[in-house]
């Protein structure tokens, strides 16, 4: 393509996409709106400042540009500062995934191979177990909320509030090209080992910018967060950077609370008293906050809570709708940075009566500004938007990320075809929105027909004595495969037999087909989750066999 | 810097800033808002396949990528066709200032070396009377709203909508590198000839994905401008693509309304008819669509409106707000593609009193995100940000012009140490938000101070026999230079000593020093104007002295 390009002045600024600006951005103005972090309340100004002096840290414990830094901690202030002054030293954040196994857990940090590390109290037994084994590492600095910290057995440079403190204020942040990698963390698949992704300060800042547009698009009933709002993540920092909402919310310059380690009541309790006004969790953590003891004496009204990681049930959003909460869906993954689509409700959709209004909140929603999205069939073909066809969603937008870290013959795998394979079974329908019917490794294959483990999943969280269910397809020798149901029931009396009926209604009306009637229903106190928190549906079906 | 970049995988999709990815998002969902223009009501569906038409029409003129294509038409359907279609191709979009003098037109036409026209029939005399001159132009196509077009002395590809009609509705819009250029159009200086500024993929995209952020920031009492609001330029599109938000608008999917030629009484009729909730305009055509004969039985409440191009006065702000409008400021250049600064309003700013309120609107802003602004004094030295130093605004941001079309060295000039050069005198207050003082040829130099024309007019205008003023500054023996005002006056006995008691309670109270009185009041009926409807400072000062 002959297109035109002009050479720029010599004197011209190439401004390059830098995470930095994104801190700036807020810093432009006098901002009262403060960070909140266990007892610390910090103003912008003050933030700015310690990011500052994190960085002169960083530079004095012998971190450069290319250089790696894992965190280990809980979500707060400190991981917040990470997520900026890291990348903009320009070296790269790795943020660990402290739910994985002590194994698992070495093996992404020596293969990050990172640099330092930044360990918070209660991990230190894990880095004590596996120190020895740290291929990479030079040398660690503790997180403390105390002000003693537990002894351990590796030498630290200091105390994270301690080397802040003795840091000077000024860093001048240096331009680099925005291509450079400014994170990465490891995803967990079905089988093997995890797999690092990583995404470039270019990808991070058009993801926040397209993420600040979604927080507030289609709002004349209220945007998601606005500068008057007040943000609590409530999906750890270590996963897909909460979502990439820190970097937004701190663009927009909004009050922030950081809840550390999750504990139900301690989240109700600060969404009451600080005020916040939205959050983002999967499906259990906002169950758990509205079975939390604390959850009777809040008023959740004016609290909107995106859904992601797994999911939302209509049975979830009727009960968090009936407490004033509004709650969306996300739809995105490790490797998507994590934005596809989500959710926007205009004066149409707010208009609607409560059931179709909870349809629309229930679906992925509608694709992102800049993502393309396509459903392809096996053979790789686009099937239209009718809302019928089902493939696997494949996916383009300016953040994905580029391969596997380390591993290109599984990121050639990720992108076969020239698109990003997400391994979602979906369909679009002719709004646009998008409906995620299963993984297609979850998906139940029985007498020739399809099953959406995830349709009969919401069909039977309509019952009434059902607080929680998961499906899964069992091997059956007549027809391939049959559904298997985990049921946890919120009454005493829930029979086998109430469960069945109930289904029938679907198969009577066409919903679904007689064969989508789980073979078996196991009524269990739990289901088995992931380490982030997801239903463990490879645990499920291994325990089930 | 050795920060670390990762090659991607072969496979995966390098996603270029392209401007049909801002289409595309908009085309992604079922959306009910139409694009009016004159009879016309296009759906986005309908919009989509008029743009890949418009491209096959191109292509069947022998248009390609690297190509120039101007535009000569009012604010229509079409332009906003040519917004797209034109660059989507990989050509270049001139839109033509038809404000301009036939002399300067065919200059701009020749330095772009344009390849095509599309003429609307208004300026058919213009090219007729340029036609032999034009030393590159291959074609024209007419632009017609009457199904007869009166005849041209050159010879045409035909009419557009005709073309159109022949065209297909397919065209498969190929990637190519964000960087090419997308748009160029000329900025009159006061001295010389047009120069040309020209803006790349990237820069546009960046620009709309910002301007989509400030539309709907700060919201919590509404948003500029959502999915369900109603947009109506009133900035030419010809002027810094109207600002660029045809762009936004048509990311967002909302209703656009596209007025043709400006008729005050025709503007205020789409206002009420068509429900614009959102517009922006130079102070000038704020004031007509006020004073217009259909203004009195119109209902403005609603309606939000920014103001750039000229500052806007407190006495204009207080009017439009007593019938019920929103008025916001805006600051930018076409250098500055344009936006680099914007009033935003939240909670806090919504509940000050009126007159605080109104000294908030009037000033140019805060700046927008991704935007780097300092103050400079003529020793190139930063000052501080404490509302009193007043020096020169610089910028930097990611859509800026990089030079100047085929001029080096005055893009040089433009850029002199890597910061982009206003040309404007500010000062930035301790909250960020910016003040222009004035043009730094229009700083009036008085017994070794400096007088800002710009603040002296917004005093003068509070007088409440003032309709409209401007100041500027005239030589004088003793003192250098004095202040002269030309005064339009809504009354029929507005007295000179009334002007100066007027002026004398802000020497008084040191607003102003006394030196700030001008020498002379002329009242006029009319203040002489740009082709872009600013008013023309050169042009006074000439006819004074």
């Amino acid at each position: 393509m002959a297109t035109k390009i002009l050479p720029p002045s010599d004197s011209a600024y190439q401004y390059p996409l830098l995470i930095k600006q994104l801190l700036h951005s807020s810093q432009r103005f006098e901002n009262n709106n403060p960070i909140v972090s266990g007892p610390h309340r910090f103003s912008y100004a003050q933030f700015n400042e310690r990011v500052c002096r994190l960085a002169n840290a960083l530079k004095a414990a012998g971190i450069g540009p290319g250089d790696t830094v894992a965190v280990m901690d809980w979500d707060s202030h400190r991981y917040l500062e990470c997520f900026f002054a890291i990348p903009m030293i320009g070296a790269i954040l790795h943020t660990v995934n402290i739910r994985l196994s002590p194994g698992q857990i070495l093996y992404t940090m020596n293969h990050a191979e990172d640099d330092l590390v930044l360990v918070h109290d209660d991990f230190v037994p894990i880095i004590d177990g596996i120190k020895d084994q740290l291929e990479t590492v030079k040398g660690f600095i503790r997180l403390s909320d105390e002000s003693q910290s537990p002894s351990s057995e590796f030498p630290t440079l200091g105390e994270y509030e301690a080397l802040l403190a003795q840091a000077d204020v000024h860093y001048d942040f240096p331009d680099f090209d925005e291509n450079s990698v400014a994170t990465t963390f490891y995803t967990t698949g079905t089988t093997g080992n995890p797999k690092g992704v990583y995404f470039s300060h270019r990808q991070l800042v058009l993801h926040t910018l397209n993420m600040v547009n979604m927080l507030q698009s289609r709002s004349s009933e209220g945007a998601l967060l606005n500068h008057d709002g007040v943000y609590m993540p409530i999906t750890p920092m270590f996963h897909v950077h909460a979502w990439g909402i820190p970097y937004a919310a701190t663009m927009m310059g909004v009050k922030q609370v950081y809840p550390g380690r999750y504990i139900p009541d301690e989240l109700t309790r600060l969404i009451r008293e600080e005020g916040v006004t939205f959050s983002h969790c999967v499906p259990t953590i906002l169950q758990m906050v509205l079975q939390s003891s604390e959850a009777p004496d809040t008023d959740f009204r004016g609290w909107t809570v995106i859904i992601g990681g797994s999911a939302l049930t209509s049975g979830l959003a009727k009960a968090a709708m009936e407490r004033g909460i509004q709650p969306y869906s996300a739809y995105g993954m490790s490797e998507t940075c994590p934005l596809l689509a989500i959710t926007r409700m205009g004066k149409e959709e707010h208009a609607l009566a409560e059931e179709d209004q909870i349809g629309w909140r229930i679906k992925a929603g509608l694709p992102s500004d800049l993502v393309d999205i396509q459903i392809w069939n096996p053979e790789g073909e686009v099937l239209p938007h009718d809302g019928k066809s089902t493939g696997e969603l494949v996916t383009r937008s300016p953040w994905l990320t580029q391969s596997y870290l380390n591993e290109p013959e599984k990121g050639d795998e990720l992108w076969q075809g020239g698109w990003l394979h997400t391994g979602d079974i979906a369909c679009i329908h002719p709004d646009g929105s998008v409906e995620i019917k299963d993984r297609i490794k979850d998906v139940i294959k029985t007498g020739g027909e399809w099953i959406s483990s995830l349709e009969l999943e919401s069909l039977i969280s309509k019952h009434a004595g059902v607080s929680a269910v998961t499906v899964v397809g069992v091997p059956d020798e007549r027809w391939g495969e049959r559904p298997f149901a985990l049921v946890v029931p919120n009454c005493e009396d829930l029979e086998t037999e109430s469960l069945i009926e109930h289904l029938q209604q679907f198969v009577d009306d066409g919903t679904i087909n007689k064969w989508a009637i789980p073979k078996e229903f196991k009524l269990v106190d739990d289901i088995p989750k992931t380490s982030v928190g997801k239903i463990d549906k490879k645990l499920i079906r291994a325990q089930i066999s």
